[in-house]
């Protein structure tokens, strides 16, 4: 029989958007049932805050999965939580939401898990080391190389570095480091997104992509090897590019991807284009995994102003991948 | 008697499509007088490769300016151009024809210029010291401070930092320098773009600016310093703010500009919103100085396929600027 699937979303910081974007979520009409991993009490406080009429009942793994049907896993947060206010006693519950959702994938209960965002920064303040979700999730489920990508409608951006301090962005670079990111990121692309034999750009470093040399030497002896040994496999890469004539339409409209070398160099593309809509998504991990594309916003908390937009995005997204890894 | 200006224009690179855009611009009614300023056998040669049936007269400084005349001030390349391949040979004519223009703005013989693009690396070859025509112009006036603008519609990035290999960005940025561009940026654009009390959106270096010192120090140690000290002077500055939200359309709806802390932070996005129509303006000059925004595309050369909308829009943006001076 087929079933809808179950996909679950982690709440998110609680004091942030998350838990006001679940309930918005709520409103939707998913082909799937959308479990909601975190506390049902921050969740009705938040609907109240919103003057939202929605409720929730609690999952239940026995039941038939049923499409539209908003359930909530409950993990309690230790400490009440008011909008807006930042608490590290509730850091480690955060933690606790994903490790849940990563379990039921992993198991088969859950076939994807979107994100809503976290605050690294309180989550360090509890004196736990946390610099992201992807590197969160790559450790906790044993994965050596994942990618992340950012995918907006018409343009989907990896990068080959992402939360380095800039100077250090060069010294990051290596001819092994990229082949590995380029071949999860070709793999994820053609297995988890299903696109065939993908065309990937791929940006250089340097202003102008260097200018043969007279702009830096990284595209001469790292990014141009690694294109060129990936390519000799039967990759289907172009670059390296100058991030300034890449994201042009002639060239995008021959790319299924695009490797941006740092975070700031892909990104502004990607989320002028996709303001609201873009979606940020781990590939390589052995599960399906999708995320919003913002941060936790906590002067919009509680204030029915954030916009779902990115969740609703990530959600889709998280559906795509599954009906892409049935045929598989 | 109101006389139209007189704009300058360099043909630039010979064997590049420089040429090809002065052929196209005779074709339009711009209210002003075009001086191309190269070799009108080059330009006679393209025409016919391009099947264009354009003739110029030589320039004569004596006849009154004449809106939409299109005239030839005559420096000879010393060498036979064949479209699309470079020739050192002619690397000192290039600079000849900066000079040219250079000289006719100081002198007031021009309202302005507008510039086709070099090939820096042929006039590297041929011996010259040159980075770019930005540097070029800046020591050819000796300006002590320039700013490098580049606008499309809806749209201005400025930059901190130009062509700098990235591991050299962060080192490069410093408290005085970044007053220095700031205030050269609000002073052009108030003063040669009349934007009256602009507000300028300032990135931070670092993923996320730096995330509070998390992801790097130079938002802390630099930036924001830096843009104190010009918010008590009155300036009107917001930052430093991450480049993958700053370039969203609610902050980019309040903003009259944006400095970018280097190239591939700010060009992208300027570049995808601009295809094809974006100009770069050098600030802070004592003349007015507009550029294409793109290469020499010698593959293009000589083929007709050469697009020349961001030579209309250097030569629309030199006009502009010719106007806001007027009323200085």
């Amino acid at each position: 029989m087929n079933q809808p699937p179950r996909i679950a979303i982690t709440t998110g910081e609680p004091a942030g958007i998350g838990p006001d974007l679940c309930i918005l979520a709520a409103s939707q009409q998913f082909p799937a049932e959308l479990v909601l991993i975190g506390d049902p009490v921050v969740l009705a406080q938040r609907a109240s805050a919103m003057q939202s009429p929605v409720t929730f009942s609690d999952y239940d793994p026995a039941t038939t999965p049923q499409a539209g049907r908003v359930v909530v896993d409950c993990i309690p947060a230790p400490a009440a939580v008011t909008a807006g206010e930042l608490d590290p006693t509730n850091a480690e519950y955060v933690l606790r939401t994903l490790d849940r959702a990563v379990d039921g994938c992993l198991s088969g209960e859950f076939a994807a898990m979107a994100t809503c965002p976290v605050q690294k920064s309180i989550i360090n303040e509890a004196g736990i080391a946390f610099t992201g979700h992807t590197e969160y999730l790559q450790a906790r489920t044993q994965t050596k190389q994942v990618v992340m990508l950012l995918a907006a409608p018409g343009l989907r951006v990896a990068l080959a570095t992402t939360h380095l301090p800039l100077r250090d962005v060069a010294d990051a670079l290596s001819i092994e480091g990229l082949k590995s990111t380029l071949h999860c990121l070709q793999r994820g692309l053609s297995r988890q997104l299903g696109i065939h034999n993908p065309v990937i750009l791929v940006t250089g470093l340097n202003p102008h992509a260097g200018e043969e040399g007279h702009l830096g030497q990284e595209e001469l002896t790292v990014i141009k090897p690694a294109i060129e040994q990936l390519r000799s496999e039967g990759l289907k890469l172009e670059g390296p590019l100058p991030a300034d004539t890449l994201f042009t339409p002639p060239f995008l409209e021959r790319a299924d991807a695009v490797l941006a070398m740092y975070h700031d160099q892909g990104l502004p593309v990607l989320k002028h284009l996709g303001f609201g809509q873009a979606v940020n998504i781990t590939l390589g991990l052995p599960i399906i995994r999708t995320s919003v594309d913002h941060g936790t916003a906590l002067t919009l908390a509680g204030t029915g102003q954030a916009k779902p937009g990115s969740l609703y995005a990530a959600v889709e997204a998280a559906l795509d991948m599954v009906a892409v890894q049935k045929y598989q």
